[in-house]
């Protein structure tokens, strides 16, 4: 049906209405004074959000420009990086790192499984020399569905003394991510995302300990410089009806309370999870490690299902990325989502499974799904 | 007044009902197919508004971010470039050169003037030895309101044979730039200029000489590297709202056409000049080198006019950057501009002088404006 469609993807994610209407102001100067009162009092929450006092920047750039500002910032040509990674995204920052000249050592674990923490560990215990200069880790692998175990790979990571530099782009508004707590140095994500606004945005915490290693690193940057934005929160044009809309958003983020937003989260993602497994399909992470955003699930009817999903109930599914094209298809469940969507879409597989004639169509699914959202 | 603002400011331009309502939009899928077809269709018309079947690549990036994409793809470190500045977005693109690692010469005229061309031809002509691989200009230099002789500028570096990279960030939909006729190698604009849509994102036009030295460039990029936008018009979520309204701009801009979008832009230019004449005032640009997009005026009443332009008329002007500050304001005529902007920008710039007591303000500002915009 014209009009009704319903995004289930992990970004771009579905936006409030009051959020697209400030989008839709007319802009205004960004060096007048209402501006920058506007980006201060966003800065101030997502800094709220990013529960830090570190300097937090906003650039005009994807998910994958803000990681490439988060890694490029911090290093020289030839540092050596202990990049961890287990699915699409993990990978990308090897390249993008290798691409700026570092030195890449790995610790991996096959998609759709979690890193182990053990194997950090060993990888950084075995580094006595301490030639390992920064940990680039990926903490909800949007291409899998797979939450790493942050909180104790980062705690190896404090015990060598390397940056730890998170790819949050996932993450951060769906689950907890206490950067002040953890002490992590570096914290990126996107604005397509748990911000409930449009892609084009990305933001940026950097800790006092990243702007040391900042003084000495000498990979060329300027767009991407965040010492300009260190500098003046601005110093190239920002997306202006873009931070109206985070301005918005970021509004509701606080009514709701982090603690709820979380919770609202994990419960929607275990709902998936029993649901799927109810329906006879198969959960592409394990349990106890799958994301708050997004779920994945293994199966050869993926784009099958994904192309009912879509004609029939108006809901968009993600498909594999790179060699799972094909065997799984992914529910995201990130941002502006509330219950009843989560019921809706898995009401939606039902009846597709039924329609193709394979898994479980018999109720239980649903039911599964409902107990969960109505215990929590 | 509330609400009531009137920008004339250099970007962020005045944006039109029907766009902002397409920002407004719910995002949809970025690896839709009915997305793949916005995009192809809003690529289709960026080519014909830049005048070129070369290649026409959109980032998420402001005009800086571009013009970095513009030069870091085509050299390596150590290659020489020439870059050509009379402000202070010329000589950002020094700065961006340095800071790769370029080997920068320089043709400089003083903030306010043109570039000479002959100086161009000097500089390119001494270099037999063809080690200028590129030369970079500045179109409409924002900063100052002067326009450069693009035209026979391009025609020394044609006949040199370096690499042309061209910021059109403020000319680009606002006078003629015939990429292909003039064979412009590389050309780069954003979107809060000409292009009547908020920030956010930036074009680049590539020539197929310049895909060439591409090939052995090998300044390190990632998110900037443009080979891979070449390979997938989105290889990072692009922004799918702006992009919506970019659809809907471009469609407007179709119907009003090319010759009368630069017929425009030329007559408020125009207008502009002879009103500010007529003042009494200082226009900052001489006449004949004056940039269609914005007027530059130099009075050190400045900032107290730019204040009661805000304060009594709902009227935004921009002020002076860097040493120019407090010494001349800039009068923005880009994108959704109309007649009645135009004096009403220039009634109220009376008004204001006769409060200030500053200037001629017995309506021959008006009157001259008013006699041009009749006559063309």
């Amino acid at each position: 049906m014209e009009n009704k469609l319903m995004l289930m993807i992990p970004g771009p994610t579905p936006v409030p209405e009051n959020v697209l209407l400030a989008l839709a102001k007319h802009p205004i100067g960004h060096r007048s004074g209402e501006f920058i009162q506007i980006q201060a009092d966003v800065t101030a929450n997502l800094k709220w959000l990013y529960q830090t006092t570190n300097e937090l920047l906003l650039l005009t750039a994807s998910g994958t420009g803000t990681m490439e500002a988060g890694i490029i910032n911090f290093f020289s040509p030839g540092d050596r990086v202990l990049v961890i990674h287990n699915g699409k995204f993990g990978e990308r920052w090897a390249l993008v790192s290798k691409a700026f000249g570092l030195d890449v050592v790995e610790v991996t674990a096959p998609w759709g499984q979690p890193i182990n923490p053990a194997d950090v560990q060993a990888a950084l215990t075995a580094d006595s020399a301490k030639a390992i200069k920064g940990v680039i880790i990926t903490h909800s692998e949007t291409s899998t569905g797979v939450i790493n175990d942050l909180e104790t790979i980062n705690k190896h990571v404090k015990a060598h003394g390397a940056l730890i530099i998170v790819d949050a782009v996932t993450s951060m508004g769906a689950t907890n991510v206490p950067i002040d707590e953890w002490g992590l140095d570096v914290v990126c994500s996107g604005s397509q995302k748990g911000f409930m606004v449009p892609p084009g945005m990305g933001f940026v915490a950097v800790s006092a300990k990243a702007w040391e290693a900042y003084k000495t690193a000498k990979i060329p940057k300027f767009y991407l410089d965040l010492g300009k934005y260190r500098k003046d929160g601005a110093p190239f044009t920002p997306p202006v009806n873009l931070i109206f809309a985070l301005q918005a958003s970021l509004e509701m983020m606080k009514k709701e309370g982090l603690e709820n937003i979380f919770a609202r989260h994990h419960r929607h993602r275990d709902a998936c999870r029993a649901a799927v497994k109810a329906m006879g399909l198969e959960l592409y992470a394990p349990d106890g490690h799958g994301s708050p955003a997004i779920t994945a699930v293994s199966t050869p009817a993926a784009e099958e299902i994904r192309k009912v999903m879509k004609k029939k109930y108006d809901i968009v599914l993600a498909g594999g990325q790179d060699h799972l094209s094909g065997q799984v298809f992914r529910i995201g469940h990130l941002g502006f989502v509330c219950d009843r969507d989560i019921l809706s879409a898995l009401a939606a597989l039902e009846g597709t499974l039924a329609e193709l004639g394979t898994g479980k169509s018999n109720g239980a699914g649903v039911a599964a799904a409902a107990q969960i959202l109505s215990s929590k």
